[in-house]
């Protein structure tokens, strides 16, 4: 089967049939970064730029890995290194990019829709490795990659997703891909950060953590952005981790084979305790690993692979 | 034919021979970035420096690009990130990186002739990426490179070199490289961009647009540096932009088939129109294109290749 | 032989069989770097993450010319452009990169220690590039190689170590490892350079550089971090290179075959004298070249390469 798809923008615009196949691609390529030789010439002579214009290690490194595991040349361009300082239009950015006869274009931008708007533009593919408050698929279909390797499925589980709704491109990503997939999912966080009209996503919305997680099988905790605490949207970093953390506490509440998940970077003693992040119900760093491997699949489809 | 010559530090120092043997390799690379498999093996197990001490998005992707579809390992070396914040004198620093064996050094630098003092000094060949005010070879032989393809040549053509000629080393390069190559070349800018004695490289200056591009067959226009605004070398961008743009009204003073040229990154509403920029008559982008052949050229010949 | 060790954290815990394995390993990798396609297919398929803390231009470029011309694929990390500003700690970045499955981390970090605590949580490999005050051992390793390449060995060999021995990594490293081969070490220094108690390392404490540097072999001289000038460490520049400089009036203390070293990037002036630096006893840029192989036999012993 092929992904008859130019460029991965959202998890919004999938069907479910295109995240399978992403997701059991991904579980094809887990293998080859546990082989001696972590390298197939699949994309050998294939041009991958990351052009980042938010600073990142996981996301980029990831796209890194997974370009240089198939074999494709990578060029790196990160804002503060790049002509943006002398003003020059993201389109021409890309248009200039594009002359270069790449193959993929990875963006990250912190503004919303930027990599659609490259997407329309360009002859390449583009992937969309986060823009603004909008999505960020790569992290969603890594975290669905995980949830299927662990549970068998993704149907009908109960899965938490707490902390910063409103500002988070991975609950929104997740929430598109979760719901499709036929979990429930349910999200909790302050008022201030829980979106109005969350609930037409086809989510349930808690007022509390606990009510939230409660026989959740997943739960996924966001990160704080520390630097929104000093624009009101909340009292302080240790109010809101008195009220929305996941701790010791609170885990009892959801099932007993709960997993729990992190985007990541974590917060220690914020949004979730280190005996937590660290213990036997965390799948945090499975998620890291099935990043490379969803990148590596999305960079094999899009340049015409097949299942 | 074989390139004898270690260095490509400017456009003053080649031969029109030199510059046809570069010019018809280029050519030659152009196919390589259109195939499915975008490498060949030609510099294998070659080591190429991109030791860049300012900032620059095109220049230098175009380059590594370059490097890497010829198979060659690339090392970016940017200011910000080196030991140059220690202090190190620009001649340690290269002896330091030709210890390490490298082939080439692509060389940035905001002093003029900074790529001539470190060619005295190594055993390895250095490229110009950029020097100052100076030259920056590789634009003008891509600029030169893309007008010959199409216009199949550069004698006897009628070319305008607009904007900042005082600051601009891409009009520097291209002043030596077209009079060379037999075009009537011809400048225009706001008197204090004007260096004095610019008659003597050849050219012919015109106080005003209108008369430099009369029946032109190439326009090329400078980028202004937005940052000189404050320095009273001219009164304000929007001043600037009414005597000095292209646009849609000057642009019939020239021949019908003018082509329109840029080096990037583009100031739109200042030195040229958007609709002018992105209109048919614009080559900018194949200007880009062949950024990469062009390189991939200089590479080659430098390493010992043959046309 | 093969090097049974997870690591290289420091030449402390390296036995003299060890630094003799790698030494000899190196040597054979000398010829690499000079060959016309410098490149062998050694570590194909493995993946070397540089994380770099501090800015450094020669240790990481080296490493990461190492670690190419083995073929092995390269990811550079510098704390700039990563996630540390989002406050992630060192143990989690460290943590999500073993995730990606890479087969060696090389890091630099201000913080004494860093490189150990990683190593004791990773499964894979860790090179340390320099930690605080602590240890630089592949700068050690390479003057080592250096020093036994001019002379033939080190044992019995008369080594001057000479500038900010209480801040230098190098010094500490060096100290270590040429003692352990035999040599007789003497150190040199304003007092305040000098760390209460070195002599139980196994040097010699001189108050001037005259009495240090008399019938040596070798000196070495260290880089003065000139930030200290305002710490109330040393007066001044001038005072410092007025007293502990090496230059044409004290070099005739030395051995008349003596070798001048120095990690590099060099102060002129202060430290050493430019004539010196760039005279016939200078081996400062073999440092450099050696530097390489060291890098590559280091990559290659902790993959499991045998000598």
């Amino acid at each position: 089967m092929k992904l008859n798809r130019k460029d991965i923008l959202g998890i919004q615009e999938l069907s479910v049939e295109e995240i399978n196949l992403i997701l059991e691609t991904a579980d094809s390529f887990i293998e080859v970064s546990t082989r001696e030789i972590k390298k197939v010439p699949t994309l050998r002579g294939k041009t991958v730029i990351n052009l980042f214009y938010e600073a990142s290690t996981r996301t980029r490194t990831s796209f890194e890995i997974a370009a240089k595991r198939l074999s494709a040349d990578t060029i790196n361009i990160s804002a503060a290194t790049s002509s943006v300082v002398k003003g020059e239009t993201l389109i021409d950015t890309a248009k200039n990019l594009e002359a270069m006869n790449p193959d993929i274009i990875v963006i990250r931008h912190s503004a919303a829709g930027a990599p659609h708007m490259l997407a329309g533009i360009l002859r390449q593919s583009v992937i969309n490795a986060g823009d603004g408050a909008h999505e960020h698929p790569t992290q969603a279909l890594l975290d669905m990659m995980t949830i299927r390797a662990k549970k068998g499925g993704i149907a009908g589980l109960k899965v938490a997703i707490v902390g910063d709704i409103a500002h988070s491109r991975v609950a929104r990503s997740n929430i598109h891909g979760l719901t499709k997939m036929g979990a429930q999912v349910s999200v909790s966080g302050p008022a201030t950060m829980i979106p109005r009209g969350i609930e037409k996503m086809g989510v349930v919305v808690h007022m509390s953590i606990e009510e939230a997680i409660r026989d959740a099988d997943i739960i996924m905790m966001l990160r704080i952005q520390t630097e929104r605490e000093t624009q009101n949207i909340f009292p302080s970093l240790r109010e809101y981790a008195q009220y929305f953390s996941l701790n010791r506490k609170n885990i009892g509440l959801a099932r007993k084979d709960v997993l729990i998940m992190h985007p990541g970077p974590i917060n220690r003693g914020v949004e979730i305790s280190s005996d937590l992040a660290d213990g036997p119900h965390s799948i945090i760093l499975d998620q890291v690993t099935n990043g490379v491997a969803v990148r590596m699949a999305l960079l094999y489809l899009l340049t015409g692979g097949t299942s």
